[in-house]
């Protein structure tokens, strides 16, 4: 789910911003804190010393998440929501570790997660001369491919030991700047402490991105190397006291993306086209899964993170669908590219992009729809697709790869095809028939690709056939094929291996023409739009969000909601009062058991100015003195808006606060060895 | 289901055109036929005499559809589709009449739908002057009340006999005009003859505002009086031949709603706010019932209905946000709203009602939300609302009730309210848990209203309180709850009459909020609006479409699609060509059973650019004969932005052929009673 969902964010090339950062906004690179800003505005702002020592304790997950370093044992302070894929990947219909909670006694019960990747920045190294030189003047495919060439061969060049080192090129500033980011990496991660979900998530989805919330959104990993603890040399301090109203609060991690500079024409692609039709083709999947959840204890438990997924997912959708339909908020976007536009104005070297990301634009409403569609949804089918793209790809010079295919990258990509976890047929089954009828309903059942896609099935019986044909679940048979190469692929007589290589074709194809009209177009845009806002903005800007290393500065504050102000702390004894005894606003069992012990004074949940996107989740929040007070886990309703543009008096990072963590380990959950092991005693 | 998704379109009332009708546009009504205009176009228009007949043979399904009298025993030719409801209630597991179809050998077999009632036209009178009277200078809900009581007095006195005769007073041009349309009413409808749903909806869903096609959407009904079939004066005589491209076809039948003189305020209204959000929550109604039926053999039976109009309904509203998002459709409504209000400028009598209209939305956008989810959406739900509403109502002065419970509208809800009907629990369950937890997701877990509807329990709990504690299904529960009046619902422990009493005010209230803040500023702009339009356009213009009356004229042709000549008419072979064996597109039984004995190269569908939308479902397609060659049962996708405007290259009704009727009457599904009967011998 996660994948797919990032995906579709993904497939936007970020955009440098369109003004300068205003209040507490800005998601800076580590290179470019605003000290100088931040100390007008607070009075104090952190030494580069404190800075790089936070920053050697930020971890990034590869499930698509933040973390950080709370001991020197290697010990990760994330969200609930962020392992909550690794409990249910670990649990069985005996023992249930989503709605149970876990509790590893000794570091022995420690438990490994599936897939699971922890990172950890070493090293930025600006390569924007050697990108742009390696694409020159190429336009369209040709830029892409030139580009993406570069690209593998600075990573593969920048970290020899790829079993313990990751070497990424990020996009900057949507073209503006490239810089080489070298991870240490740890890709043994496991399960040390996780609370009831019903406690992590109480509210549910009905309190997703809102606020008053009580939901101890925490857990804990561990980092592993050779069978053993890792010891790192930074980690942050666990400070597990009350957030004072006003006081200046960090947030280390990793936001997603963010989309804060695409131009008129991007915005109204996704507000006419790509929003519309995602909200309803989730929302229908969402419906699907809720009532094939019903039908049996296990199902419901089986599908429980991925209706999350979805469920999460679809409302950052709405939200940035109502944001795209606010005519207050769509002016403020438009008004900050008038006035980019009115400082580019006459410079020659810049030209017109925004006429050319128009063009581009215009150019991808054509290929949307079976770009959209040609994936079909399954963790089934994303396996047998690696295997049957690894096998022509790696045969392939680095390169002139794919760019999931490069040699720093298929560590990580064999980790996740080869990890063994559980495959719940019903749910792949659910998936698929959902995929395809919405593939036939966006592109018509005459459609040559529909024809590609389903031949003379229906999409029940062609996934009823694909999942109940595979083998591809055992991992022993995932491996036989990665390592078996093209000629065991070419071998298999696996329905799902036959399907993925019966549609490859039309996907590569697909790929080459977004290449060709869409992504090249916009490199090229995006590299003067760039020019364009360094020239009007010079270094008050940041680039949008790509799922790498960034520091927020901000405060505890509440806001006002319709003339209402919503207080910054709630308590934990706010929990009892707020539950009904009915889903989801029931208390966890563990809350109701140990009522008397907890003390319901002590502070659970915080919001702060902080401007964060997905991907954050997890973050620390760090106080002056660079300790934990808090894991960020959500942000307010405002903060959808915030794909597009923070919005100072409203947007609100959403905390749970190491106060309240501690007071679980102490009293709920009990943990004493991580107790013993957070007060570095 | 129906009477939900028609409420969400009158919401919207309607509005006059923007601009004068241009080729083959015009949904017209039988006083104001532009016989002058279609002479100039085709050299020739019907006179006086063949409009009367055919009006006389026209009939409307109260369901939400249109029909005609082809027999002069009151034999009703109308699509499979209105009466897939009708064949639903009269289904049990042993025999089901959907999916097997239904031929009754001899009038003694036809069988009475449930709630259906025919209704044919007798007297259309001009009462504006009274309404305006009534109206004079009030505003808001007061103007509101006193239109409303003027109509009830008005239909009323027109229709001492309730029993045979309905009057209802018809709001035209937005409030421009009132017509009193009187009928001759008919409120025992029988099933004569229905071929099997996989011949009817052949493509489904995926073909569904599709072309070409090969559906078999007809059905006959029968009206009955006292036990016998009625005689009627008038009918359309049955012509079983081919269509011919480019010859003159007239469509008959009732438009439901057409909104082709919003103003640009109402319609961004419902590009940015209804559609989008009506969009997602029947997406997800769609995944719930899809996955609850795939449970049992009986469950997808049961609600097979449901996910018909479900997924009608997505469409039509699909289309409609994807017309309302496209630039150059929106250009032209803009140009005439741009050039009606040029013609408007300085006339102090009109003012400017496009502001009073941006005002009267910009309210509505403030009570959209409770306003669109104060009731849960069940049949259950319907019923105990009426019986409540009722019980109130019926004790208030005639003028002074809500408008659906006037002496004129009693018998109708009389007769929905205690006809018998089958209900399935796990269905009404499913869309309550839908409705009460989408209400929560738009209003906030904390809203007053959300807590009002919800208590302390959850969605799924309550659903299941309610309906597993009513007795509401038992029509004799129901009878006795009517004819009780306020003593028996006061007295009732029903847990669905104490739900529905506990809505009763908070709905009240919502509407009174919409009335004052909304209609009433709405109806006053609009008359100013259709001022504006008579001023500029005299006569050239016609009514946005009421579900009442109307003939529109056109030819068949066929349209340019991507470059690619679409032919009018398709033959039934096509069906076997296009049959995959997988669904939807598997061949009904009697298809295959019959393949020999099929004239393939019979015309099978047909396409004409006659101006129709939803709700002239069923509606005679007419030659210039005056014979029956066709019933309409769709449009083409180009069709759903008619609902804002026709577009002649390419706006298409699509047409079951009177000739592949015949062939499935003689060789699919043997009727040779109705055989004689239709060929007048």
């Amino acid at each position: 789910m996660r994948r797919i969902l990032l995906a579709s964010a993904t497939l936007a090339a970020p955009f440098l911003l369109a003004a300068p950062a205003q209040a507490d906004e800005g998601m800076w690179t580590f290179d470019a804190f605003p000290a100088a800003t931040m100390k007008k505005d607070y009075g104090w702002a952190p030494d580069q010393k404190w800075l790089d020592r936070v920053r050697a304790s930020a971890v990034r997950l590869t499930g698509g998440c933040s973390a950080s370093f709370v001991s020197p044992d290697g010990l990760i302070l994330t969200n609930h929501h962020c392992v909550v894929e690794c409990a249910q990947n670990l649990s069985t219909q005996q023992a249930d570790l989503v709605a149970n909670g876990f509790i590893a006694a000794r570091r022995e019960e420690e438990r490994k997660c599936p897939g699971q990747q922890a990172e950890v920045v070493t090293a930025i190294t600006d390569v924007t001369a050697d990108v742009k030189g390696a694409i020159g003047a190429l336009a369209g495919e040709a830029l892409v491919k030139a580009r993406d060439a570069k690209i593998a061969e600075i990573e593969k060049a920048g970290c020899k030991d790829t079993a313990t080192t990751r070497c990424q090129v990020v996009t900057l500033f949507g073209g503006g700047q490239y810089k080489l980011y070298t991870y240490r990496k740890y890709s043994d991660v496991r399960l040390v402490w996780a609370p009831e979900f019903q406690a992590a998530f109480f509210g549910g989805d009905p309190d997703n991105f809102n606020y008053p919330r009580y939901a101890l959104d925490a857990s804990f990993l561990r980092a592993y190397e050779n069978g053993k603890p890792v010891k790192v040399a930074a980690f942050l301090k666990w400070s597990p006291r009350a957030p004072q109203p006003g006081e200046a609060t960090f947030v280390v991690g990793n936001p997603g993306s963010t989309q804060r500079l695409f131009t008129s024409d991007q915005l109204a692609f996704q507000r006419a086209v790509s929003l519309p039709l995602n909200n309803r083709v989730l929302s229908e999947l969402r419906g699907r899964l809720l009532s094939a959840m019903e039908q049996s204890a296990e199902r419901k438990r089986e599908g429980g993170d991925t209706l999350f997924g979805i469920e999460n997912t679809l409302k950052v959708f709405i939200g940035r669908e109502q944001a795209l339909n606010d005519p207050a908020f769509v002016k403020v976007l438009a008004d900050n590219e008038a006035a980019l536009k009115a400082k580019a104005a006459g410079n020659a070297a810049i030209g017109n992009p925004w006429g050319d990301v128009a063009k581009a634009v215009g150019a991808y409403r054509d290929l949307y729809l079976p770009y959209r569609f040609i994936h079909p949804m399954s963790d089934l089918y994303d396996y047998a697709q690696s295997l049957v793209r690894a096998a022509d790809e790696r045969a392939k010079p680095n390169a002139e790869r794919l760019p999931g295919f490069t040699d720093s990258q298929l560590p990580l990509l064999e980790k996740e095809v080869l990890d063994e976890r559980p495959i719940y047929p019903w749910l792949e089954q659910l998936k698929l028939e959902w995929s395809l009828s919405k593939a036939r309903e966006a592109l018509g059942a005459d459609d040559a690709q529909t024809r590609l896609m389903l031949g003379r099935e229906s999409p029940e019986g062609l996934a009823a056939r694909l999942v109940g044909g595979t083998t591809l679940a055992d991992p022993a048979v995932r491996k036989a094929l990665w390592q078996g190469g093209k000629a065991a692929i070419d071998a298999s007589t696996d329905p799902l291996i036959a399907y993925a290589r019966q549609l490859d074709a039309r996907d590569r194809e697909l790929q080459k023409q977004v290449d060709e009209r869409y992504q090249g177009p916009l490199a090229a845009a995006g590299a003067k739009l760039a020019d364009a806002r360094f020239a009007a903005y010079g270094d008050s800007v940041y680039p949008d969000a790509t799922f790498t290393l960034r520091i927020s500065y901000g405060k505890v504050a509440g806001w006002k909601e319709r003339g209402q102000d919503v207080a910054p702390v709630t308590t934990m004894g706010g929990a009892f009062a707020r539950a009904t005894g009915a889903d989801p606003f029931v208390l966890a069992k563990a809350f109701v058991a140990n009522e008397a012990k907890i003390d319901k004074s002590t502070p659970y949940d915080f919001v702060t100015t902080n401007d964060i996107i997905g991907g954050n989740s997890g973050s620390p929040v760090v106080d002056k003195d660079g300790a934990v007070i808090g894991a960020a886990f959500d942000g307010n309703i405002h903060s959808l808006g915030g794909n597009y543009g923070y919005q100072p008096d409203v947007n609100r990072t959403v905390v749970v606060s190491t106060a309240a963590v501690q007071q679980a380990l102490e009293r709920i959950y009990p943990a004493s060895e991580l107790v013993r092991e957070l007060s570095g005693k």
